[in-house]
């Protein structure tokens, strides 16, 4: 498609419906991200950097601080959610919540705000919502550390009620493998049955209470569930296998290795198969603290992993600070209230007068 | 492929090894059936009649009693096992097993003894290998039931190890649904994991004991497992549904309202769908009692499902009795001892003489 005019000096109420109405899909992001390019090329006091369908501004103020405000620029798939439509004091429309209200604000903060107290990178960013593989922000990062890695604090635009939510849970998927012996079901006892031997991996889950860890003084609930069970080889054969794939969230306190014995040691006795362990991010309030104040409110402790993980890897302490009630995320009703965008945008302005 | 010619002079072992050698996997059993069909018409003692690729052969020699003989003409996919090959006393090769010796032996009597004590009823028929609705006994007692349901008994000659199997246990299938509710798992405690809560219902067929039925002296050990276990949305979300199917192999005496209630009560509390019940046969040992006798040894409880059920449905009684393992159907290395062969062949012939 064409590539829209964006107009960084309309309302950020305007800006959002814009963007909304510029579709962009993960992996179909060029428009949208070539529409944010122009109007950033356009500000005099940003250096800006391309790369795929990325974008990042950079101010060159010299200030002693420097601070990344990012957002995704891609949706999940439309849900009948198009276009945009301003609806009393709420933006509906894909990705209004997920998170292009968040991006309207960060576009808002660049155009409006050419002296800002801190030097700002402004990275605008493809395929969040889909394998990590592909993730823009990723690619960033392995490419062109250099565009961010300097940053002394990242804010992630993620939906977070426009309080801040600090830090984010690790992620661990692992498959419990339970195994038997095959057999003929009209001679079941000459077999052992994979499935029936699972009831106890499956009520260890069930009567599994999960941590509720402290870190920074905020409360990060862990969580341990099936997401998937899979046994059966044909509808007359015992079967010698059942899988259970397990998904910890685990405190940003916990290493990678400290959640992996965690639960190799729950299911100890059977053999488990660690898949993936993407480690959390630490709240880091101790250097975040003075953002936050001007931020506003207490913040919450951030259970969903969000690519906050991706710069608390590179070192740079990061939270989550957006417009949009994260659990409307994804969701084909989806929208952001007006009231959300003007605090955010307010607040960041304010802190960066 | 070109319909060889079959034949029924020759010795059962040859006969055999020139049916194993007539390529029939289910559905592409015409040149089987023409050889069958073409080498019965020879012989004026039979009345041929031909159902789709299954052919029926009947005496006419007004004796008070008529008795089926059957076997089913197609065989599973290839395994590597073509052609045949006598290997010391041992026919190998597909179907050699389940059932080109049975039907063999069955041929040779067809032939051999023109004028038996008994009326006699030859079904070969397609497609038992496959879904019940592709059978071509089933068909044949569809739409041509008079060609069988005159009989006072049926020899149905599977596997049997060269002895009677009597009967046949019933199979009922059913779906045992455990429900939940659905959140992310980033907050699972928001949700109810339906895998989680598939637990009991694991447990209580782990801790199942089958029964053991006695039926006219034969003992069915029932059986009850489960096939197949589904749970599972997305790596992220928390299931609202896990399904556990069971298979349950009941003897002869229970009906399939019993069977069903059983299960039921079993999972009581648990959403129960029944996908599949298909009665057992009793072993009627009181009508076919002196068949067996002449057959010889002691009969023993058929445990798989055969078509027997079909013709106890019809109110024909009917045992299996052929050579061959029955464990060694459906293996690539299947085989049938020639001593199995010969002591069927021989056994009925002297009962019919």
């Amino acid at each position: 498609m064409r590539s829209p005019h964006l107009d960084l000096t309309a309302d950020v109420v305007s800006l959002t419906r814009a963007l909304v109405d510029t579709p962009s899909e993960s992996g179909a992001e060029a428009a949208l991200a070539d529409a944010v390019e122009g109007a950033l090329r356009a500000l005099p006091h940003l250096v800006v950097d391309r790369v795929g369908d990325s974008v990042v501004a950079r101010t060159g103020l010299g200030r002693p601080e420097r601070v990344v405000l990012a957002g995704h620029l891609d949706t999940v798939p439309a849900a009948g959610n198009l276009p945009a439509r301003l609806d009393g004091e709420r933006v509906y429309g894909l990705g209004a919540c997920d998170m292009k209200g968040g991006v309207a604000v960060a576009l808002r903060i660049a155009a409006g705000v050419p002296r800002p107290s801190r030097d700002l990178t402004f990275v605008f960013y493809a395929c969040e919502e889909v394998e990590s593989d592909r993730n823009g922000l990723r690619r960033i990062l392995a490419e062109r550390p250099g565009l961010v890695a300097d940053a002394g604090l990242a804010i992630l635009m993620e939906p977070s009620g426009a309080g801040v939510e600090a830090g984010c849970q690790g992620i661990l998927t692992a498959d419990v493998v339970v195994r038997g012996e095959r057999a003929h079901t009209a001679r079941a006892w000459q077999g052992i049955n994979a499935a029936h031997k699972a009831a106890p991996v499956l009520r260890r889950l069930d009567e599994h209470r999960a941590e509720r860890v402290v870190v920074d003084g905020l409360e990060y609930r862990e969580g341990l569930s099936a997401v998937a069970v899979r046994a059966g080889v044909a509808g007359n054969v015992v079967p010698d296998e059942c899988v259970v794939t397990v998904d910890y969230r685990f405190a940003p306190s916990r290493s990678e290795a400290q959640a992996e014995a965690y639960v190799r040691g729950l299911f100890a006795g059977y053999e488990v198969r660690v898949t993936e362990v993407v480690p959390g991010a630490a709240p880091c309030l101790d250097r975040v603290g003075g953002l936050v104040d001007a931020l506003g409110g207490r913040p919450r402790p951030k259970l969903g992993w969000t690519d906050v993980a991706r710069f608390a890897a590179l070192g740079v302490p990061a939270l989550n600070y957006g417009p949009g009630d994260p659990t409307l995320a994804h969701t084909a009703g989806e929208y952001v209230p007006v009231a959300h965008l003007r605090a955010c945008e307010e607040r960041l302005r304010r802190w960066l007068a």
